[in-house]
C-alpha cells in the first residue's frame, strides 16, 4: 500500500490483471501497449535524451552556488507529439519551447524534468525498471546517486556537496576540457 | 511458406508459442524479449537513427549519378554495445570505425545497412510492424518507396530516375539550402 502511494503512476509494471475474461484482454491489451512504450522511451533516451547536473552560481545558497539537476530529451517541432507522448507517460515534466534563428528549418523543444521530488518519484524508477543500453546508463547512475543525496538534504552539508561536485564532474564528458 | 522464405529473421513477431508447458514458458520470455528489444530499437532510431538517400557523382552510370540508400545509427565508442546488439537483431548490416581528432573524449561508431536487399527485407519490414514515433516516420516511408523503385530497377530508366531524385530532395531536411 506504501508502494501504491509513493509510485502511483509506475504501478502497471506490475499490475495483476483482472480475472474477468473481458477485463483481462483489456487489462492485457493495456499492459503490453505501456510495455511498448516502456521500451521505447528507452530506446530513445538512449538516443536523444540527457541526464546532467548543472552547478550554477546563486550567491543567495550557502556556498554560492546550486546543483541544478535534469533529465531531458530535445526533439524539432516536428516531433512535438513524441514529446508529448512522454510527458503523458510520465505524467510529470515540462516542455519548453527553444526558438531557433539560424538556418534550421524547425524550432526546437525540451522535455524536461527539474523537480527533484518528480525525478525520485517518476523518472528512475522508471529507468531503474527499464536500463538504458547505451553509455548513458553510467549517467544515470550517478545521476540517481545526486538525486538521492539531494533528496536527503546532504549537499547542505560540506562533504555533502563536495560530493555532488564529485559526481556531476564525471557525468557527460563527451569533449575534453581543457 | 513464401513468407517465411522471404523474412526469415522477422517470423519471431507472429511465433505460435509452443504448446507443451516448458517449451511455453522459454518461448514466451524469449518473444517478449524481442519484442521488448525491439521497441527499444524503434525509440533509438527516432532519437538517434537516420533514413537517408544521398546522390552521389558515378560517371559510369547512365545518369552520371548514382543513387545511395542507407539506414544509420551513430554512437560513441563506450556504446559500440548498443549498436553490436541492434546488428545482432538485424543480422545484417556493418559496423565503421569514424575516427575523430577534435576535442572529443571518443572515436564514433556507425551501424549502416547499405545493401538494398537487406533494406528490403529486414529493415523496412521492420520498422512496418514497429513503426517510428517522430517526424522520422515520414522519412521512412519516403524511403521504402525509393527501395521499392530500386528494386524494381526502375531508377534505371528515365522517369524512374526522375521519381527517385524527387523523393531523395523530401529527405532529411534540417537545414535549409542556400
Amino acid at each position: 500500500m506504501l508502494e501504491r502511494l509513493v509510485y502511483p503512476r509506475l504501478l502497471w509494471y506490475n499490475t495483476t490483471i483482472d480475472v474477468m475474461p473481458s477485463k483481462n484482454a483489456i487489462g492485457a491489451d493495456n499492459q503490453q501497449e505501456r510495455l511498448e512504450t516502456a521500451n521505447w522511451i528507452t530506446g530513445f533516451t538512449d538516443g536523444e535524451g540527457c541526464f546532467t547536473v548543472s552547478v550554477i552560481n546563486n550567491p543567495t545558497t550557502r556556498f554560492g552556488k546550486q546543483i541544478f539537476p535534469e533529465f531531458v530529451i530535445t526533439q524539432g517541432a516536428k516531433s512535438l507529439k513524441a514529446l508529448k507522448e512522454i510527458q503523458e507517460f510520465f505524467r510529470c515534466g515540462s516542455i519548453v519551447l527553444n526558438k531557433r534563428y539560424d538556418n534550421h528549418n524547425e524550432h526546437l523543444y525540451r522535455y524536461c524534468v527539474r523537480s527533484v521530488v518528480d525525478l525520485e518519484k517518476h523518472i528512475i524508477p522508471f529507468f531503474d525498471e527499464f536500463p538504458l543500453r547505451t553509455s548513458k546508463q553510467k549517467d544515470f547512475l550517478v545521476f540517481k546517486k545526486v538525486i538521492a543525496i539531494m533528496r536527503k538534504k546532504e549537499h547542505l552539508t560540506k562533504s555533502g556537496w563536495s560530493k555532488v561536485l564529485k559526481l556531476a564532474g564525471k557525468m557527460n564528458r563527451k569533449k575534453k576540457r581543457f
